[in-house]
Order: C-alpha cells, then structure tokens, then sequence
C-alpha cells in the first residue's frame, strides 16, 4: 500500500509516497515531465545500490537519463560539489525543462535542490530520499543549501520538488548509525508539537529500531503529516517554520565545532535537543522528568544525549551567534513550554550556561 | 521630477524611482528596510564615483553600511566574485534581515541580486542602477545570474527588488561606448512592441546621445514602463517575457565567441538585432526598407551593425544552441513581424544562414 501525503503550498502543491517498490516503478515520475529527459543527481554509495533500478524503469518508458554521481559525505556539500553538477549539466546541453532528480540523502537532496533552483534560473526537480532523516525531514518543504566554511546551510534556496518519493525499501541498506540519525528527526516532531505521536515512539521504537517495515511507514508518514502541515503554513520560514529547528541552533553549533561530518547532523540535532529541555527546565517550564523522559526516547535510538564541551561555553555561543536564525544579534531559539509543545523565543545567556553545565556534568 | 514606475508583481510590488539626486536622498531606501543595516555591493569604478553620497545619506539615517568592492568587468561575473560576497556577508555576520543593496551597471546587479536570492536562502534587495542599460533593463523584472565557462547567465534566479533607484546624474560618468550599449535595449523597446516610441526615438536621438535629462527621463521611463507591463504578465518568462531577448541569441553568441567582455552585451544584442531583421526578412515579414529602419537608428547610437562572423555559420549556430532558450534542442528566437511587433517562434536553418549571409555581405 502507497501512502499519500500532500504539501499543499499554494503556489506549488505536491505530493510525497511513501511505500515500498517505488523506486522501480517510475510511472509517477513519468507523467510528471514537461520533456523526456532527466538529470540524476546521487553519490558512490547510494547510486551502486539503486541508479540502476531507477534508471531502467524510466528509460523503459523512452525517458533520457543523465547520471551525476558526486563524492559522498556532508563535507562535500559545498560550491565545488555544485559546480561539478552545473558542469555536467551544461556539457550535456540539460535544458530548462529537464528535471533534476535527487537520488540519496539529506545532503544530495539539498545540494540537487538547490542546483535545480538556480540552473539557468529554476529548473523541475524531484527528491527520492534513501536515508530515513530525507524521508521525515529533509526532502520534504523545499529547503536547499550548501555548506560554507563560516556556516552550514548559508547558501541556498527556497525551491519545492514537484514530488518525493520515500521507498521505504532503500532504508535496509541504511547504516546504524544513520538510521538512528534519521530518528533524532523524528522523534523532534514528537517534541514540537505532537504528543500523541511522541507516546507512540516510546512505545513503539524497538520495532522501529528493528526497522519493521509497516511501523516505519507509519511514521514517516505521520513526520511527513506534521512537516507538511507546518510548511505550507509558513513556506519562508517567516514565523511557526523555524519550530523544525528545535535542537538545531544547539547541533548546528556541534556540527561546525566539531568539524562538519564529525558529528552525523542527527546526532548533533540529538544532543541539541536535550540541551534545549535542559535550558526550558531553567526556565521553568520543564521538569527533571521531562528532561529524563527526551534523554530516555533517544537513548532508546542509540543516539548521543550528551554535548561535547567545543572547548568551553565561549565558543559554543560564538558558533550558535552564526547561525541563520539570527535577528540583530539575538539568537532565536526553539524551546519547549512541555514535552510536545515548542515555543520560538530568547535565551538569557544564564539559561544557556545552566544548559551547558547539565550537560557537562552528565558527561563526568 | 521623480517619475515612479510601478512593477505589478502579484507577490512582490516594487517601485522604480527615476530622477535627479536620488542616490544622497536615502529616505526611501530607509523606509523599506526591515533592519537598520545593509551590505552594499559596488565596483572599483563605480564605488570611487558614488559610494560615498549613498553611504552618508545612509549613515545621516542611522543605518550601518558595509561596503563590498568588487573588480570591474563582466569576466568577472563568476561564482568567484559570487564568493567573496558571500564570504564578505559571513565574515560580518549579515543577517536574514539585511538588506543587499547592487550600486552599479548590470554586472553588479545581477550578481548582487543573485547574491540576495542566495544568502541565507534569501534577503532583501535594492537596485541602484548606475549605467543606462541597467536602468532601462537589468534592474527591472528581478532576473539575476552570473556567467558559466559554457554560457552567460547559465546560474542564477528570478528574484525581485524592493526598490529600484535610478537616478540620471550617475549617468553623466558613464563612457561612451556603454552609454551606446545602453541605446541598443532602449531601441529594443521600440522594436518589441511599441512602434510609436520607436518613431520618437528616431526624431529625438540626437539630444538622447547628447544626454538630455529630460529626453533621457523621458525614455528611460517608457521602458521601464514596458518592462514593467511584460514582467509583470509572465514573471517566470513561460510566455511572452522571452520577447525582452530580442537580438539576444545572436547577441549571447557573439558575446561568447568573442570572449566575454569583448563586446559589449548592448553592442552584441545591437548585432544581433539586426541579424533578427535580417532573419524576419528572409521569412518574408519585413521588407529592405524596415530593415534598413534598424540599421539607421542603431548607427546614429554609434552601435555596431554587423555581426563578427565567429569563425563560421557552423560555430555561430552551435553557440546558439547554448542558450537557455532551448527546448529538445530546438532554439527558440525572436522574430519581427512588422517594426514594433515582435514574436517568438523557430527559425529554419536557412533563414540562419541568410541572416548571417547577410551580416557577412554588409561587411565587405
Ligand atoms: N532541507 C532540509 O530541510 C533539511 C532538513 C534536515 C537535514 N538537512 C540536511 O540533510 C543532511 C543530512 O542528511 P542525511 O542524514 O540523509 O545524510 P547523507 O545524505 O550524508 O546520508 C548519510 C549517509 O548514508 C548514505 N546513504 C544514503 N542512502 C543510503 C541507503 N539507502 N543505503 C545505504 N547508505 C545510504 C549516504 O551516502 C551517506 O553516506 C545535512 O546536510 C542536513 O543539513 C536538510
Ligand atoms: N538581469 C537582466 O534582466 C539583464 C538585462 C540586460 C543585461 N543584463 C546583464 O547586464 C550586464 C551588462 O550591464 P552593463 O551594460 O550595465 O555593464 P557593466 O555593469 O559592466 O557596466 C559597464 C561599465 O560601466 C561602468 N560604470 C557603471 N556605472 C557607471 C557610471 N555611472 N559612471 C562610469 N562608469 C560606470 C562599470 O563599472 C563598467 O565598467 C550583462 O552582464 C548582462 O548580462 C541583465
Ligand atoms: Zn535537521
Ligand atoms: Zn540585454
């Protein structure tokens, strides 16, 4: 059964499947095209295990396919990656209606996303998310990026895929670690605004873990549900949006701290997170509960529950100062009024200590 | 006299000022600026003449102002310049708030522009065209790009200014040869779709090229106003805004068979507009005399009529057929029904070669 779940942005609404043998029956993707030619962006690792599939089903159906396979890893999300795409996709003439198709996970999809949003100024793109984090987060509400040096995701684009197509079959060749990465996003919507959805994990994340497949279909479909939902209320991220990023100024500041690629972005988002309910316990809202019950969910995940230091409290705030959720030099941070309920707001510089210091003292 | 042009974009209404001593009255720059700091993005010509009137209006308002001078010249048009704005704006923290203002000819604009869509996924932006072309065109319809080795504006977005301030004075530094350049879009204008301003640009050219403000005000205004009305009609150009690239897929291939920055961009479309007469008369839609129209008005502009012959019809079509206008390999051009009345259609391979037999005649 192929689950259904419609973005319905207004200018250009989509739809995301979710099921199982996607990937070899092109037929949504067809039907799509404004000319029968595609451009497939993937990497060394995804492209050996499901180019060919993809790539025989469509050009079963008389479709051209060009083949760009990048170097693998986030420390490749970056202009020079970019170019080679826009290289090879001037080389072979690809033209304004040729659409782009992500093959791979979160850093393919923001890298062919945003190559797609600026070749010859916008081209059609589709996401086919591999790894669980692109099937519940990042495949799914248009948001593309590369890396720079001074910050993640500081280049980039708005720009919605025409549709995703989430095979949950591609998650069985999914490392361990990336798979439980994936789950820190996922239990993150638990956190923002669905406790009903978070007390469904926690009873259900060993299956999950043992990655069965009806209950992994499930929520991706229910994550996909919640992503759409607060997307297309806020496609810009001018208001409710930023709450995705709960846990994300915190891992953003771990991911560069550590030297990007160090930290999976799950991971770093895992360890963000319960620093965020530790500065909303400091604030009053959450409490020791609270804080044991995230700490537990992501444990259960085999996630990282604790920050690393990144060389003392200074610097951890002069990389969270870099980040884009930035106003006149106040941060903005995601921060929890309960499990299952977060809030956009400022963090005294207090609350940010008492947040470190938890997590330096679970970490004796 | 401030003369204000509206730009009626359904998401994104701007203005386009155009008067005298416009650039040291700040005050409606101030006014749309969500946060009190701008970057604004200039040229090591451009920046000596009028950085300095345009900052201290600014800073007179409060607002703080970094400044970010760029080498001159269309060579430099590239994903490198495109860094070092990039780099510039992280090194100083510029925030999603921080309006990106382009002080300069198309060159400038179009990469600051690109630079906005870009930046943090997208920051406003003000365009303060300083040479005739840009003001007539390039800071009109928010098209923004940079060059790619294997094509001109290859990479980029359509992303729309806030404001556009175009302001005469600046007009009295430019050199001769780009205020020609400029002459060539302002006559496309007429050859479009607006007969009657073509016929009044033939009586007024001599005190448009010895630049009289009124007469220039004048013009400059009618084309805003017809840029306006196109881009307003089909944003995105899916219809009836490809009309705006009259002369342009003869003119991008002289451009690139000669080599960037050889010929002016105004010069290779003045080239490639008559090769368009050239190529509608073949197809039987004008007769010697319109053609000759066209050649009078862009020698009295001191423009070039006659198309380098690039080494050869074979080479000449195969840059063609590197432009954006291309679908399944067919290009698309821009003909001339009658002076005044422009349409889009194909060109048989014979009707090429009678425009570039033409060209090659005329050159004897
Ligand atoms: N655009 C958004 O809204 C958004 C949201 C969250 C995260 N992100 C971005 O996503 C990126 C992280 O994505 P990710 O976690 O998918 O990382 P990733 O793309 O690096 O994939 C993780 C690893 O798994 C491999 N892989 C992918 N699919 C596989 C499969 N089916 N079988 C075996 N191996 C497979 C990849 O090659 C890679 O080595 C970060 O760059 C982050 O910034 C973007
Ligand atoms: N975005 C669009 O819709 C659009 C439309 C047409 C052209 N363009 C682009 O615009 C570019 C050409 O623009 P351009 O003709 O303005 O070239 P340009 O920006 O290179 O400027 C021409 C020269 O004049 C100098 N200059 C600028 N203002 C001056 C002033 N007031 N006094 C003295 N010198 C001055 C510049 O430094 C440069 O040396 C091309 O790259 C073309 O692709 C874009
Ligand atoms: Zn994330
Ligand atoms: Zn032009």
């Amino acid at each position: 059964m192929t689950r259904v779940v419609r973005v319905d942005i207004a200018h250009a609404p989509y739809d995301i499947l979710i099921g199982k043998n996607l990937l070899s029956v092109a037929d949504r993707i067809s039907s799509l095209l404004p000319q029968p030619r595609v451009a497939i962006v993937s990497n060394t690792t995804v492209a050996p295990l499901y180019m060919q599939p993809l790539v025989a089903s469509l050009e079963a159906q008389g479709i051209v396919c060009q083949q760009i396979i990048l170097p693998d890893g986030e420390k490749y999300k970056t202009w020079e990656s970019l170019n080679l795409i826009m290289d090879a996709l001037l080389t072979e003439r690809a033209e304004r209606k040729t659409t782009l198709i992500a093959l791979g996970g979160g850093v393919i999809g923001d890298m062919t996303g945003f190559a797609a949003a600026i070749y010859q100024r916008g081209v059609p793109f589709i996401q086919i998310p591999t790894t669980l984090l692109a099937q519940v987060d990042s495949s799914v509400g248009g948001k593309t990026a590369i890396n720079h040096p001074l910050g993640k995701n500081m280049i980039g684009a708005f720009y919605q895929p025409r549709l995703v197509l989430a095979d949950i079959d591609s998650l069985s060749t999914l490392p361990d670690r990336e798979f439980s990465a994936g789950m820190a996003e996922v239990i993150k919507y638990g956190l923002i605004d669905d406790p009903e959805f978070l007390a469904w994990l926690e009873v259900n994340m060993d299956g999950l873990m043992a990655r069965d497949e009806v209950l992994l279909a499930e929520a991706i479909e229910r994550c996909c549900q919640n992503k759409a939902r607060i997307v297309a209320a806020d496609e810009k991220e001018t208001g409710q949006r930023a709450l995705l990023n709960l846990g994300h100024t915190f891992g953003h500041a771990i991911e560069a701290g550590m030297g990007y690629g160090v930290w999976l972005h799950g991971e770093a988002v895992a360890a963000g997170m319960v620093l965020a309910a530790y500065a909303s316990q400091a604030l009053g809202h959450l409490i020791t509960q609270d804080v044991e019950r995230v700490i537990a969910i992501l444990k259960k995940t085999k996630l990282p529950v604790v920050s690393p230091s990144l060389g003392g409290a200074a610097r951890f705030k002069e990389l969270m100062a870099q980040d884009k959720k930035v106003d006149a030099g106040r941060i903005k941070f995601i921060l929890l009024r309960q499990l299952g309920e977060a809030y956009i707001g400022e963090l005294p510089e207090s609350a940010i200590d008492s947040a470190l210091l938890a997590a330096c003292e679970a970490d004796k």
